[in-house]
């Protein structure tokens, strides 16, 4: 029987910001632009970067648009180590009550997020097609092997299924789980286990 | 059945250097001074440290005695990727034929290194005495699960047992492994699969 393959996309470290703190970042009524087109529909990267200001240190880390409901500064444990968080917790995007806060620097002002910073937890998103096809459900734990990456093949053993018809079928990791898997290079596959 | 559990530790970027190229770094008979006994009998971590120079930068790096019969430059792909080399090969610790080279450079001198530039190999160290407790031979390739970690379990898939009379039994792997495993607390254990 052929394997369930999903392509593993590795997500640098990012910023969703509110509407409301756009303003005061970038100025009332400012746009975010359109760098690039990401794969999930409707989400975009763009030019617009925001210090974030951790308890040790302090980076400039890109905006995804478009504007969401809550403020949300998504970071690998290498860069939280970085700036000074400590135990970040591992969430899914959206999922920010009582995660630690930072300060957020752009060129019109800056606003103190009271929570938000947070490490992505892995995830597939998936069509409800594809969904159906593969025989998962929304919120399912699901194991992904990803490699051989040279000599570090791995199997990604907690990995939650989310499933709307908002998304488009890709595995999201960030660069450390990308670097533990060795799998930087073109369109790396994983397998659904 | 209790599983096969053994301690992993995270290996930061580090140096070996030969008796030679510490003679040109640091002056001729220098010897490297213990900062720390590491687990490995025999080997100390120093605070003496190098500049490594690669493709695009350069960083700090601390050396790791004794002197070895070949100079050894063990980085992460993170570290790999800010200092300019791409693909470097995934190796197991004493294997350097063909990898890049970089420049050393430490206060008397520095020295252009032929070869040596390394992502380590994920591995345990197994004494005789623990490999045959858990029927495991030198060089077999074996699954180490790690976490978990607080939403970030997985299976390290292609990890090699090396067995050897000079070894303490540990598992080591890098910053990124830890990191994809979110496994940086104290002694956090894997169990052999």
């Amino acid at each position: 029987m052929p394997g369930i393959f999903v392509e593993i996309e590795g997500s640098g470290r990012h910023c969703h910001v509110t509407r409301e703190t756009l303003d005061t970042l970038y100025g009332a009524g400012f746009e975010l632009e359109v760098k690039k087109w990401l794969t999930q529909p409707g989400q975009f990267a763009t030019p617009q970067k925001v210090k974030v200001t951790g308890p040790r240190g302090s980076a400039e880390i890109s905006i995804i648009g478009p504007c969401r409901k809550a403020d949300q500064i998504e970071l690998s444990l290498t860069d939280a180590r970085a700036l000074g968080f400590a135990d970040l917790p591992i969430r899914e995007s959206g999922d920010v009550a009582g995660s630690p806060g930072c300060k957020l620097t752009g060129p019109n002002g800056e606003v103190d997020v009271k929570e938000g910073v947070i490490i992505a937890k892995r995830h597939v998103h998936l069509t409800p097609e594809d969904a159906e096809k593969f025989g998962l459900k929304d919120k399912q734990i699901i194991q992904v092997k990803a490699g051989p990456g040279g000599g570090r093949a791995l199997i990604f053993d907690d990995v939650v299924a989310r499933v709307s018809h908002e998304y488009a079928t890709y595995m999201h990791v960030d660069y450390d789980e990308i670097n533990a898997a060795a799998i930087s290079g073109e369109k790396p596959m994983g397998e659904i286990l």
